[in-house]
């Protein structure tokens, strides 16, 4: 169970807002943002949310078997290597807003363990073949929880105020978009999208695949089932991440179609958690668009980005900053002698 | 006369692109942005666009005699006092991004001469009521665009690679929608807004006086004519620092509706201005969208923000930042040994 978020520091923080040098409003979401900062926080005005921590979780889907992607698998460790080396999109982002840069490794295929900078936590070496079975157990399935719980604490403990989600996983498109549709009812073919870039053929058998599995799951399955039955290895981490954050009241900046998938199971799961979440950036997955409708979140920005890794969140995690420093920094009307408007 | 884009640069950025570690167009319009970065600066990848300068020109408006804005007067001088004072938005915005803040006086009404802070280039002490008869004359006006020209030049000699443009002044918005409309068109009821918060009867009046005050404008006027007219002094330095940037290659990040109505001033002084324009955010004023999709431009972000002093522009100012690292500074597939997707 997660706390509801603190109403009297969000009351404080509309008050703030209202006596600060600008009309009223005019810094739109912004305010809205530092409202919700305040209110995860319990403080007024809210602490900036820096520095920021990226968890990258890497894993490995056996659904690549049936041809849901152009991608070869070895894409999922060599990105990873990328990743942690530097030369990613996400590790230029990382760098530019000095935010932490953690990679961890849940699930890739084969041994992995000689890549540095790499943290090495596979639990298994990439998930079964969704299509054929489940794709993972349901212990596999807690040990990945319970990973990304571990992650979010390590770095919350080490000073870190917000958590930006990302991922690396060849095939995680599929698994997301089957989460999504398997927990919101929405149907396969408007929560399944191209992925990072699928022809018409493709992403008519991807929907067919994931339909073939959800038939698997009855109405009794239960949120962790679904993760655990159709789900990823970095999925599970994911949504550890943004149960322990909440849990911790800091800040979880999300990014695209496979972070919003973890944050649904972990909504799902334990109530409330979506309220501790930010949507950084609109993927242009369509199932992206699905859970942001269900947990009545918007994101920051939109910038036609299908990438992953973290890269939309990380993007965003300026305006984020921006929004705590205006409440924590600005005049108010009293103090810098300007007149208010006429009432 | 403004120098077309570089198109050897802008090719060798899009083929630069395609080889970085990502699906081919995966970072969507940071990738557009990279590009035009090498357009404007005719160099691949583009410079990092720091440190940047934002300019905010303050001057004050006759038009608020009629009663279009709740705001007192006053409030330029004051509201110019605090952005160097350093409580303003655009003033918390500016220190989060590096950014020198240069606030310049070009009309504020009275004797401000005694605030710290503020360059004082005052042309004359706010425009004439431009319901009445022309804001300002022709000399005034370029006066005006010379101080914006020489605020652009001393910026960009101190070392800034990207210029952000910003305002303060009662009653501009008035002056804004009048120049939008009269240049592009476009009615005078679908060019005006609210500007920082008036009532339906108020925006009925503000319509009526600028509808009143084109009525003046016969087919001859030339942009300039329009400036001077029933433009703003602040308007005109805005549009003398869009084309002296555009001169010198410098990128141009715009804020809301009244620096948009100073870029389309510019642009038509000057063919080709735009091209070197960023547009940062969607003011929610009507007349900022028809400048918009007049010049072809579409902003990075879109946050509700209507508060002007350039603090929409600065929110998304490292957005370009960070357009310009990526293409600068990620990894290509043969060099981090990624395999590229099958054909």
């Amino acid at each position: 169970m997660v706390a509801p978020l603190d109403e009297p520091a969000m009351a404080s923080a509309r008050q703030l807002q209202d006596r600060l040098t600008k009309p009223r409003c005019a810094l739109g979401r912004l305010e809205d943002l530092s409202i919700q900062l305040a209110g995860i926080t319990g403080v007024c005005p809210p602490p900036v949310p820096t520095p920021a921590a990226v968890c990258v979780f890497a894993a490995d889907h056996g659904v690549v078997a049936q041809g849901v992607t152009p991608w070869p698998q070895e894409v999922t460790a060599q990105m990873a290597a990328n990743i942690a080396g530097g030369g990613a999109a996400i590790s230029v982002l990382a760098r530019q807003h000095g935010c932490s840069l953690n990679v961890i490794d849940v699930g890739i295929a084969g041994d992995v363990s000689d890549l540095p900078g790499i943290e090495h936590r596979k639990v298994r070496a990439g998930t079964a073949d969704l299509s054929v079975g489940a794709a993972m157990t349901a212990d596999e399935c807690d040990a990945c929880i319970e990973i990304g719980r571990d992650v979010a604490r390590r770095a919350i403990d080490a000073g870190a105020r917000l958590l930006v989600t990302g991922e690396m996983g060849i095939g995680n498109t599929t698994a997301s978009a089957a989460i999504i549709a398997a927990l919101t009812g929405v149907s396969v073919d408007r929560c399944t999208g191209r992925g990072t870039g699928i022809d018409d053929a493709m992403l008519s058998h991807k929907v067919d695949i994931i339909t073939g599995a959800l038939g698997r799951l009855d109405k009794s399955a239960t949120p962790i089932d679904v993760l655990a039955d159709v789900g990823g290895l970095e999925i599970a981490a994911l949504a550890g991440l943004c149960i322990e954050a909440a849990m911790q009241r800091v800040p979880v900046l999300v990014d695209g179609v496979i972070s919003l998938a973890a944050l649904l199971v972990a909504d799902r799961m334990v109530p409330g958690v979506a309220r501790y979440a930010i949507a950084g950036h609109r993927s242009s997955e369509p199932g992206a668009t699905v859970v942001l409708e269900t947990l009545g979140l918007r994101p920051l920005v939109e910038l036609d980005m299908r990438l992953g890794e973290g890269s939309g969140a990380a993007t965003a995690l300026p305006i984020v900053v921006s929004a705590a420093l205006l409440i924590g920094q600005m005049a108010t009307f009293d103090g810098a002698g300007v007149t208010d408007k006429a009432p």
